[in-house]
């Protein structure tokens, strides 16, 4: 049976203007594939409610699940939850389970819930919270969406708090084989290897060290015994000591 | 005038499974906002045809340039050439100016023009190629499509052949101020200022640090007296001295 699939939706002008460097996709990419989900796509998008609910809608209907990273803090510039709500057609309020969390943290650290952090405690119709162990506030999951934070360790947080409550497939086994030769010299007898390994993804990744022309050769599976006889194959093929 | 749009296109099975960590849209983001052009999209999608080549027609039909990262190196999984030949319809063959630039390179190295090195001068009917200084092998442009290497050193060494040849817009102009105030605090105040400049851009972006909270305000706009007037209102309402 095929994996379940997986999109990340990145939201937000500051990395498509090159000020900040989005590192939420690689972290999740690394956390879905050892979970046995495949990621099959991701989008980067603006702080625009319409272009963000289109995207949700997209995403939504064609993979099983969808993550999204960003714009959702107490600011003005902070509206992906206008945007879930008006993507699923749902009402978008202030929730009393979210505003108590919120209420207990601030009361025990001093500050005041304002109605600037109360924006953090609307959530859509119908939606679950994500638990948010470093700095309280919710994300949320609606439908197959799941609505999380874009400073990377509250992202982070709040993946290792839904992760264990999503259905894995079979975890793909990855093992790689470093050739000191370019990828020119070895891609004909790969290719021949690939073709006759279909069970198997053969995928190759140039380097350069020390004016040295490298390859590494990566093998991918969900069985390891598959991708143990393609290394071995591979290896001695290439001439490489295991 | 608006400034003209793009979107970027990173192809790779290995950047959805978690190995590798994609740089070069953040690259290409920079170099965008620095020569005018709103990069207004980002996607990434695995190593196939069919997928690929629809998300290529859906972003040139969408924005005024697309750039592509990955996928045009010697081995099987290279198929990049295939998918943009595929989207616009078009044959794709080893070309006579592609073919003599890798001859000349491969004899002055005392290499082989080999099958596998070969199939990086197919080169999709009507393009232009894109200089390669770095390992040769040329990019190439078809209609508003950029088809670059995905080797961060390639690429940036592609995005600066190309970019000269682009027509910019106005340049954006940004400034930041640094806030020892957490988000909540700021953000009334802040969204009533946002709200009186519409032709700024404010984003708010939240940080600690050594246990204090803090955020910074970027104010970005192409008219740098309104980004300047709007900085200085901010830093009088957050008692911040410039």
């Amino acid at each position: 049976m095929a994996n379940p699939t997986a999109a990340m939706l990145v939201i937000g002008d500051e990395i498509l203007s090159g000020r900040t460097h989005d590192t939420n996709t690689h972290h999740l990419a690394q956390e879905l594939t050892s979970h046995g989900i495949d990621l099959a796509e991701a989008r980067l998008v603006p702080d625009r409610i319409d272009v963000i609910a289109d995207a949700v809608r997209a995403l939504s209907a064609a993979y099983d699940h969808v993550f999204t990273s960003g714009g959702i803090g107490p600011t003005h510039d902070d509206i992906t939850a206008d945007a879930i709500a008006v993507a699923f057609d749902v009402p978008l309020d202030v929730r009393d389970d979210a505003r108590a969390l919120m209420q207990a943290h601030y009361d025990s650290s001093g500050m005041e819930l304002n109605a600037a952090r109360l924006r953090m405690a609307r959530i859509p119709e119908g939606a679950t919270l994500i638990d948010n162990p470093v700095s309280i506030a919710p994300g949320f999951t609606l439908q197959n969406v799941h609505v999380m934070a874009g400073v990377p360790a509250v992202f982070q947080a709040m993946v290792a708090s839904i992760m264990p409550t999503l259905t894995g497939g079979a975890q793909i086994l990855s093992q790689s084989l470093r050739v000191l030769r370019g990828e020119g010299d070895i891609a004909g007898p790969l290719a021949e290897v690939a073709a006759a390994h279909p069970d198997v993804s053969i995928g190759s990744y140039p380097f350069t060290r020390d004016g040295v022309f490298g390859s590494n050769i990566v093998v991918r599976s969900t069985d390891g015994a598959a991708v143990d006889g393609v290394i071995t194959t591979l290896a001695r093929l290439f001439h490489v000591r295991q």
